[in-house]
C-alpha cells in the first residue's frame, strides 16, 4: 500500500456518494462503487467502504457547511436496494497493514464525530433512514447520526456483529455509543453485540437503538416530514449563499516536502522530523460579512485550516517513519490578532462561525496525532491566539528567549487572546489551558491577566505556557538534542505514553471512543486470532470460521 | 510457566518483605530476595519485583487491615542501601507469555489501588519514604501512596524510565497517576517520562513529584514525625486487637475443580467454562462485636470474600482457557440478609466495617476480570443483597421463572437491600444498578421501591434486574446455546467488548488506569519494538539498545 492517499476531492470526482439538494434538506445517498476501491483486491460489496469511501464523505460534511448553510437537515440513506450498508469492507481490512488499519479507524471516527456534532455546531442535523441492512460499521454511521429512523418492513435491521463475526470490535465508535450515548443496559449490550442477526422493528425501539420505527409503506414519506421538521427547528440562515471550497494550491517536491500558499512542510525522513511552518496573514481581515464573502475560500484563517488539516492527514498516512511534527510560524503576531478578531466581530454570520469551528476541529485532530508534537517559538514568529493554541496541543514547546545574534527578526512572543479561554475545547471538554494547569486552577486565571499582551520567554516561562526558554547560545542543540533523543524512542511506546498524557482529567463519549476503544481495537488488530493466517478476519467469506486461541488474557 | 500460582501466602513464608509494628505505625521493609523468583530464568536484583513479590504485598495490606486495625500509618521503605526499587523485573517481563504479563499488571494495579484506597476507606494511610532509586514499578509503588517522601541526599530520585529504556509504558497505573493524580503539567510529564535518570531533590517537589524533599541526615526523624503524626489524625481504635486470617480451607481435585468451604468451583475445560457455586450462611449471624470477634475470619461473609477472591485470581492466572464464569447461588436468601443486616448494624466496629469493604473490592475484583460472567439465577439460590450485587456485574443473567418439575426447592428469587444503592460503588463512581439503568435512571427508583422483597422472575424482568427469565421447558437449552455460542467466539473480542461495554458512564483515574492506559499498554506488549527478538525488553541489559521500526501507527 506505498500508493500516496490524496485526501483532496470534489463532488465531481466522487465515485461513491450522491448528494441531493431540496432546500433546507440534503439527501446524501451512499452508493458504493463495487469497483473503486482506493487499493488492489477487494471489491465494496453490499455498501462496505474503504478510505476513498471515507474521504468523500468527509469532503460532503465539510461542503455541506461551507458551501451549502441553507441546509438544516441532512439524510443520510442507501443508494442501494436492500443493505444500508454492511460497514467497513472485510477483505481490505484482512489485507491492509496493522498501520493503515489504525490510522483508517482514527479517520473514520473523525469523520462520524463531525457529523455528530454538525446539528449543535453548525445547525445541520444528520438522520439515518435505515432501509435493509444496516451492520456494523453501517449501523455506526446511523449511531452517529441525531436521528435513527428505520423502516419496519420484517427484514431491515441493526446490527453490530463483529464480535461473532470477525473477531474484532465495533471500533468506529460502536461500543461507546451504544452505552454512552444510547445507554443501552449492559446485559442487552452485550446480547445485541452477540447477535449476527441483529435487531429490527419493535425490539430496535424498545432497546432504545433507533429513534423511530416507521411501517415500510409510509417510510419516505415519514422520513421528508420528519427532515422538514428537523431543518425548520435549525432555522438556517434563508437564502443564505455558501462559498466555494476551491482546490488547494499545493505542490510536492522530490524529498516529499509540500508547499501550500501559507503552510509548508520540509521533511527530513532520514531524521524523522516533519517542520511544518505556517505562515501569518497575507491578506487583510475582512471588515464586513460582504468581505469576507468577498474573500471565500482565500480568508486567511480558512485557507491556512485546510492546508494545514491536509498537510497533516498526509503526514499520517503517507509518511509512516516522521515521528516528530515540528510546528513554526513566521509572520506578524498582531495580524494574526486582527483576522481572528475580524472573525470574532463578524461571528452572526455563519462564515465567520463556520471558519473557527473548522479551527476547532481542527486543533482536536492535532491532539489525535499519533506523533509527537513540538512547538518551536522563534524570533519573528506569530503565535497568537488560535496560532498559540497550537502550543497547548503539542507535547512540548521551546521558546527563543532574548535577541539572536545575527537575526533582525523581533523577539519571539506568544500572544493569548479570547479564543484560548473556552473557543476550542478539547475532546475532553475543558480547554486546552484547562487540561494544561488541571493541578493549579489559578494558573489560568494568570494567564488570562495577560491577554492581548506580546509575552516573551521569561514571562511566558513563568506563566507556565512554554515547557522551556533558551537563550540563542542554548536553542539550537538543545533542540538537536531532544530531536535525536525523540528518534531513539519506540515510536510504539511513544504513541501509548502521548495518548495517556495529552488526555488528562475528565473523560467524554469522544475520549472514550479514542482512548479505550481504540486502544483495545489495536490490541486485536495484532491478535493472531482476528489478523493470523487462521484468524477470523482472513478467514471471512471463506465459509470457515476463526480458529481461536482459546486462552484469555 | 505452567506451574500454579497460588495466592495464600502468610508472613511466616514471606520471602522479600519485612513488617515491624510500632504501635499506631506499621513499617513495610521491601526486601526483595534476588533468589526467590516466583519463576526460573531471573533474579530479583535491586529490588525488583514479579508476582511472587506482589502477592506477598497484597497479603500485607490485607493483614494491615484486619490484623492490626490498631495501625494509623504505614510506611512503605526499601530494605536496601542505595535502591529503593527497580521496578517490574525486566527480564521477567521478557520471558513471560502475553497473558502472564496481562495479568500481572492486572493484579499489581489492584493491589496499588488497594492501598491507595486504605486511608480513605480504613484509617491506614501509606507513606512512601523514599531512599535510592525509585524507578519504574518502584515510583509507581509511592505514586499510590497517599504521601511521598524523598531524601535530599544528591542522588536519590524518582524516575519512570520505561519509555526510554525499554519501550513499554509505566503501566501500573503511572502514566495516569501522574496526570490525575499528581497534576503534572502534560509537557513536564512528557519531559518526566522520557528522562532515563529521573528527577531528584527540589525539581521532584517543585513538578509535585514527590510531597516533600527531606535533608538527608534529618530523614529518618523526619518520616517518623509525619508518620505519627498521620497516624494520630486517622485516629485508629486504640487497643484494638485484630483478628487472624486463618488459612483458608480449600482442595483441589484432579479435574482443577476446588471445593471451599463456601465456595465451589466445578470446571469444564473442553466446554472452557467453570461454575462458581457460592453457599449461604452455614452459622448464625453475630448479634454483638463480641460475637463477631468470636467469629473472626469464620464469620460468613468475610469467609465467602477470601474463598471467592482466591477463586478468581486462581481462574485467572491458572486457567487461561476458561472463558466463562457462571455465578450460582444456595442457600437461605433470608439468612443472606440477617448476616448483611449483621454486619450494618455493627458498621460503628472496624470489623464489620472491614468485611464490606472487603466486598468492595471483592467486586471490583470481579468487573476487572476479564473472562465472560453469568449469573444463574435458580430454584433454591440466594441472591440477596451483596450476592445480587454479582448479578449487576456480570455480563448477563439468566432467571428460573416459576416452578421446575420434580425441583422442591423455593422458586428463584432477587433480593434487593441497601447495600445495592451505594455500599459498593464501581470503579467509575457508580454504583453497579446505576451504571446498568444509565439511560433510565427512573429505573433505579422503581428497584429500590422493593427493597428487601424476594422479587420473583416476573416481577425482576419487569423491572429490568436479570438479562432473561425462562421456565423450566426453555431452562437448560437456553443457557447451553448460550455457553456454546460464547465458546465459539474470540476470546480477545470479547475481552475487548466487555472492557468496553461494562464501563459505561463516567470515567475515573481508578477506570481510566484499567482502560486506557492498560489497552495501550497491552497493545505495546504485543509489539515486536518491545517484545520481539530485537526489541527492548529482550534486549535491556545486554548493552544494545532495541531495533526499532520506525513506522508510527
Amino acid at each position: 500500500m506505498a500508493k500516496v492517499i490524496d485526501f483532496q476531492t470534489d463532488p465531481a470526482r466522487y465515485r461513491h456518494w450522491r448528494v441531493e439538494h431540496d432546500g433546507p434538506v440534503a439527501h446524501v445517498y451512499m452508493d458504493v462503487d463495487e469497483k473503486g476501491g482506493l487499493f488492489e483486491g477487494y471489491e465494496l460489496k453490499l455498501n462496505s467502504y474503504d478510505l476513498g469511501v471515507d474521504i468523500e464523505l468527509a469532503d460532503i460534511i465539510q461542503r455541506m457547511r461551507f458551501e451549502h448553510p441553507e441546509v438544516g437537515c441532512v439524510v443520510l440513506r442507501s443508494g442501494k436496494d436492500n443493505v444500508f450498508c454492511a460497514g467497513a469492507n472485510i477483505r481490505m481490512l484482512a489485507g491492509a497493514e496493522h498501520a493503515h488499519k489504525v490510522n483508517f479507524c482514527k479517520f473514520t471516527n473523525e469523520t462520524r464525530n463531525t457529523f455528530e456534532t454538525a446539528g449543535e455546531d453548525s445547525g445541520q442535523s444528520w438522520i439515518a433512514a435505515v432501509k435493509g441492512s444496516c451492520a456494523g460499521g453501517g449501523y455506526e454511521l446511523a449511531l452517529a447520526c441525531d436521528h435513527i429512523m428505520l423502516t419496519d418492513d420484517g427484514a431491515s435491521n441493526v446490527a453490530l456483529p463483529e464480535v461473532p463475526l470477525l473477531a474484532v470490535l465495533p471500533g468506529t465508535g460502536g461500543l461507546t455509543r451504544i452505552t454512552d450515548k444510547r445507554k443501552l443496559r449492559r446485559d442487552r449490550a452485550d446480547v445485541f453485540c452477540s447477535l449476527e442477526e441483529g435487531v429490527k422493528g419493535r425490539r430496535a425501539l424498545d432497546w432504545n437503538l433507533v429513534d423511530e420505527v416507521v411501517p415500510n409503506a409510509r417510510f419516505d414519506e415519514v422520513v421528508d416530514e420528519r427532515a422538514r421538521e428537523i431543518a425548520a427547528r435549525n432555522n438556517p440562515p434563508e437564502g443564505a449563499q455558501g462559498i466555494s471550497l476551491t482546490p488547494l494550491r499545493r505542490q510536492f517536491a522530490e524529498d516529499g516536502s509540500i508547499s501550500y500558499s501559507l503552510v509548508d512542510v520540509a521533511l527530513d525522513r532520514g531524521a524523522g522530523v516533519a517542520t511544518i511552518t505556517l505562515s501569518g496573514p497575507d491578506m487583510d481581515a475582512p471588515a464586513s460579512v460582504a468581505a469576507l464573502r468577498e474573500q471565500g475560500a482565500e480568508n486567511w484563517m480558512l485557507r491556512l485550516a485546510r492546508e494545514l488539516d491536509d498537510a497533516i492527514l498526509h503526514l499520517r498516512f503517507n509518511e509512516l517513519e516522521i515521528g516528530v511534527l515540528v510546528f513554526r510560524t513566521a509572520g506578524d503576531p498582531s495580524a494574526v490578532q486582527a483576522q481572528e478578531a475580524a472573525l470574532l466581530a463578524l461571528e452572526g454570520d455563519w462564515l465567520a462561525r463556520e471558519i473557527l469551528l473548522y479551527w476547532k476541529r481542527l486543533l482536536k485532530r492535532i491532539d489525535m496525532t499519533s506523533r509527537s508534537l513540538v512547538a518551536l517559538i522563534e524570533p519573528g514568529s506569530c503565535f497568537a491566539g488560535t496560532l498559540a493554541e497550537i502550543l497547548f496541543a503539542v507535547d512540548r514547546s521551546y521558546m527563543a528567549e532574548g535577541e539572536f545574534e545575527g537575526d533582525n527578526r523581533p523577539n519571539a512572543t506568544i500572544t493569548l487572546t479570547d479564543v484560548n479561554f473556552g473557543r476550542y475545547p478539547m475532546g475532553n471538554g475543558l480547554t486546552r489551558l484547562q487540561t494544561r494547569f488541571l493541578g493549579t486552577p489559578e494558573a489560568v486565571d494568570a494567564a488570562r491577566a495577560r491577554l492581548n499582551e506580546a509575552l516573551e520567554a521569561g514571562d511566558a516561562d513563568d506563566l507556565g505556557l512554554v515547557t522551556y526558554a533558551f537563550d540563542d547560545i542554548d536553542w539550537e542543540d538543545e533542540i538537536r538534542v531532544f530531536l535525536e533523543e525523540r528518534a531513539s524512542f519506540s515510536p510504539d511506546a511513544l504513541t501509548g505514553m502521548e495518548a495517556n498524557l495529552r488526555f488528562a482529567g475528565p473523560e467524554t463519549m469522544e475520549t472514550r471512543i479514542f482512548g479505550r476503544l481504540t486502544a483495545w481495537q489495536n490490541w486485536i488488530f495484532q491478535r493472531p486470532n482476528a489478523v493470523g493466517e487462521n484468524g477470523a478476519l482472513r478467514r471471512y467469506g471463506t465459509g470457515r470460521r476463526g480458529e481461536y486461541d482459546r486462552r484469555r488474557v
